[in-house]
């Protein structure tokens, strides 16, 4: 089979203005970037405001393993498969990082016949909304430095005669706010800024202090740019942002800093979505990037606003397992989008199964190891039924799965009471490969459905913490360090109990511990840090040692990728 | 009169498909980004090869001072003049860096009655050549700190035999690569990287070492795109930068660490230079944009080949005063580039010249001031006819300027023999106030033209050093520091001693220190460092005490910026 870029690369692609038009966006709504991408306008909220909502339909997983699980493929695959058998079908999904891009993958706009194209435009700067995202984020960070270098040089009293302004006392020790790259840059995890090397006074370009890097996808201003409604509630909430505290302790905000029009300015084109084509011709629309380990892990609300009106069903994907991107999904977006899922898709594959038994045991047996790991799909099942959401799972078959597998796998997963099951060969079938999968996901979105999310919004953090690790993780309780008991009374008092959560944990187990697979239990949560995004409007808790930067690894993704003699980029899959 | 955004907004834009298609510019060559901006792809080199080159006229200017001289306006109402008395023109200027919009000016699309427009579209993102400069560079300097890390973590023979690469045992204290961002960073000047906080092994994130971020203008990367003369060549440049050395003192490559393939492919678009349209509809090219104090300070050479094959003039710019973008545009560009200026305008206000004379005396009448600050213009005048090229002087017209010091200053003017001198109104009249100078201009390109460079490149780094010092800057000589005569060593032992100088250094004076007004005379060069830009092709020498990384100010422009209601941006001028 060929690879990914060269499928991406032979495929006919039509003009974006035409995928636009099947899909009834006017002209006047699209800002072309090039033939094949393009941005929709927001205007076209109002018009299409009258317009009944379709079907949503959000993709997950099983806790993933090093061998991917194919959510992509599968979301893409069965937008295609809902197109093929007469759905109007929209995919809404994330704009790829470049970090993984050149770390690991070289890729994530799906695989095989089921992929966006041109995929080297998803993969590299696409319309430019990262660079957005990591612009106005480190604009705040200058912001907050300069007015600390600016007060310390002169004192308050000069600094406010000399400026005009009120003068902050930026507490240099208690900074919120990181600054963010679009790499896996390991070095810039842990730095020291504000050294004053070859500068002449003494204060140098300091205060000196502490700060790092995380990758942009974990930025607050990412995850304002997926849950915003439009332009003026992104000015709002970046108003909110919490960027540091003064020397009281109380919190200094963007609006504060009177950065945060200009934060807005640099996020103004970024706000609206961007039309791309699947293989088959379906309309996607890619919009934010947030992760699903380190952030809220699912594309925007406005993207899948706009996709709700034109299509029958849409079909997004929260990242990671369902303990993951899905519950963010429901119970961070969901609330504010005011749009619960009509059905979900649960992604397996038979080596992932597979490779969930062998840390538990070292039977050598395949169907032995298939039947050991199919209880961390059992466990997906029953998480996501526990929303009251239809579920239907989806078998992404590879070459090497056997039939006897695939019948095994299928009956038990049928046993669950799920509402279906299919196998989704769209990587090598492309749309073909996915109807069947598309027919048992349309009766499942027209099937009963008793949405509730997990935890009211009432509850005290502690307990809604409580809920997320036990029902949402089968963890026997949480601890709290000693850190975060301490920010916790900081959220209370200064009103923040209200929001929901977003945990930040490995996606490699269902635990806090990536070593865990499986299903593990008796385990308590470690909770080490509580942080509120104020303008996205969660509270981040931390569990265990998350890492909100990724790292090269030994031998990275980026010494495959070039050109060739034809200005050709090669390498990226 | 309105803000430059006012005038901005209220324009009437023709599509730039229209602007393309006046300019020659077929539709199929054109990568639209919205109604307004679009990248021209470089397959119209092919096209146009055989056509003839237009005139090509570089704008400079005298001495920088607080005021503003109005460079960018007088290129644009330049070549708004030149449309106007029927010239096929297009202006090639470089694009904003979004540190100074946000940190000082709020905008650098010219301004009045002669700018580009949309002028947020040119001062913001634009097709997003900075932030593909910004992430290319960054990649570099992640891949060096993982390959740092990895080596010693693993030991050079493990990480050979784990990796299957040749380890490269980099010497983390001869690091020759920062980081860059488009911001304007006091506090990232000088970094520690690295460090290891909360991290369990040993090494950390290390091993921890000196970095820090210049702003992306002065990346290599920069130079690079403003010189490379398409895809492939660039992919060469790449493949020799200089980015660290190994602990025996050898130079590693960006080839050599194998990241040069994947650089190229992040700069795979910002390759294509953008056009838009200035206030009358004639053509603008943006490409690239170094700035003329810590780079080479001239839009990109293939910007300039594409204009002149379809243009009959060819208007670009220098930054900052003719000892600095115009000197590098002489000796840099135009060898690279094998194209050299026709004629070259040379802008000046009165208040500059008052500016520079305030320094020097006491001496309170207005036309003492006038006759005192015009050595500065003299001064700029002989450097540029040195070059052997007609020279214009352009007297970029103020409100507060009367008819007698405007008369005076012309009369000086022409008193030094150049080829034409007239009062350019373009920013309060547009076209009109530049048809005046646009015709003396167009008189001046075809007049007899010597050109000559300022040095031979196989002079010794020293000699070229030497005559930059004196016949550029009127230095008595120059100052090694006893780090760049150990640099001269190197620089000579790896065979960089064939290439030109770029000189890094203040631009608020001829000589190094800004202090210095007017012309200084009896002072020595004192260079600090050399720096080989092996891909770029030149050798960077910085004088005195170079910041590569603006800072905020006390009250920044950010302050300024906004939404409005009507989701409008506000605060740019």
């Amino acid at each position: 089979m060929l690879s990914d870029i060269d499928i991406s690369r032979r495929a006919e692609l039509q003009p974006i203005e035409a995928i636009a038009q099947q899909f009834g966006i006017l002209p006047s709504e699209l800002i072309a970037y090039g033939a094949y991408k393009a941005k929709v306008n927001l205007d076209i909220k109002q018009r299409l405001a009258d317009n009944r909502d379709g079907k949503l339909v959000i993709v997950t997983a099983v806790t993933p393993t090093p061998f991917g699980e194919g959510k992509t493929v599968t979301s893409i695959g069965l937008t295609q498969g809902l197109q093929a058998i007469g759905q109007r079908a929209c995919a809404c999904i994330r704009q790829p990082s470049m970090g993984p891009v050149f770390g690991i993958k070289g890729g994530a706009a799906g695989g095989g016949l089921a992929q966006v194209v041109p995929m080297e435009s998803l993969n590299l700067h696409l319309t430019g909304d990262i660079h957005a995202v990591t612009s106005a984020h480190n604009l705040a960070a200058a912001a907050i430095d300069a007015r600390l270098y600016h007060e310390h040089r002169l004192g308050a009293e000069a600094f406010a005669v000399q400026s005009g302004l009120t003068p902050l006392n930026i507490d240099a020790s208690r900074i919120a706010w990181r600054r963010v790259v679009d790499q896996n840059e390991r070095s810039l995890r842990h730095i020291r800024v504000g050294l004053g090397a070859n500068v002449p006074n003494a204060l140098g370009n300091g205060p000196e202090h502490d700060s790092g890097f995380d990758i942009s996808a974990a930025s607050e201003l990412m995850a304002i740019l997926a849950l915003s409604r439009d332009l003026q509630d992104m000015r709002q909430r970046i108003g909110r942002i919490v960027l540091a505290h003064n020397t009281a302790g109380e919190v200094i905000t963007a609006e504060d800093l009177g950065v945060a029009g200009a934060m807005t300015v640099i996020m103004s084109e970024a706000i609206a979505p961007t039309l791309m084509q699947t293989l088959s011709g379906a309309p996607c629309l890619i919009h934010a990037g947030p992760f699903a380990n380190i952030a809220h892990g699912n594309s925007s609300i406005i993207a899948d606003d706009i996709a709700l009106k034109l299509a029958d069903i849409v079909v997004t994907e929260g990242g990671f397992g369902s303990d993951m991107g899905f519950e963010k999904y429901c119970n961070i977006k969901a609330r504010q989008a005011g749009k619960t899922p009509d059905a979900a898709v649960i992604v397996v594959t038979v080596k992932a199964l597979k490779s969930h038994a062998e840390a538990c045991q070292s039977d050598t047996s395949e169907s032995a190891k298939l039947a050991a790991g199919f209880d961390n799909l059992r466990w997906h099942i029953n998480n996501v039924a526990q929303y009251g959401v239809p579920v239907v799972v989806a078998i992404n078959r590879f070459q090497s799965d056997t039939l006897e597998e695939l019948t095994w796998l299928r009956e038990q997963v049928m046993a669950q009471g799920v509402f279906g099951c299919e196998v989704c060969d769209a990587f090598t079938q492309g749309s073909q490969g996915a109807q069947a999968l598309a027919e048992v996901v349309v009766q499942a979105t027209e099937a009963p459905n008793q949405f509730r999310f997990l935890y009211p919004l009432e509850q005290s953090i502690e307990a809604k913490l409580m809920t997320i690790a036990e029902a949402g993780y089968g963890a026997s309780g949480i601890q709290l360090s000693a850190k975060a008991q301490a920010q916790l009374v900081h959220l209370k008092r200064h009103g923040f109990e209200h929001l929901p959560i977003c945990v930040a944990k490995t996606p490699l187990s269902i635990s806090h511990d990536p070593k865990l697979k499986g299903v593990p239990k008796g385990f308590e949560l470690p909770i080490s840090e509580l942080k509120v995004s104020a303008g996205a409007g969660f509270i981040t808790a931390l569990v265990g040692q998350v890492m909100t930067m990724p790292g090269l690894g030994i031998r990275p993704g980026y010494l495959n990728i070039d050109i060739n003699q034809h200005n050709e980029i090669v390498g990226l899959a």
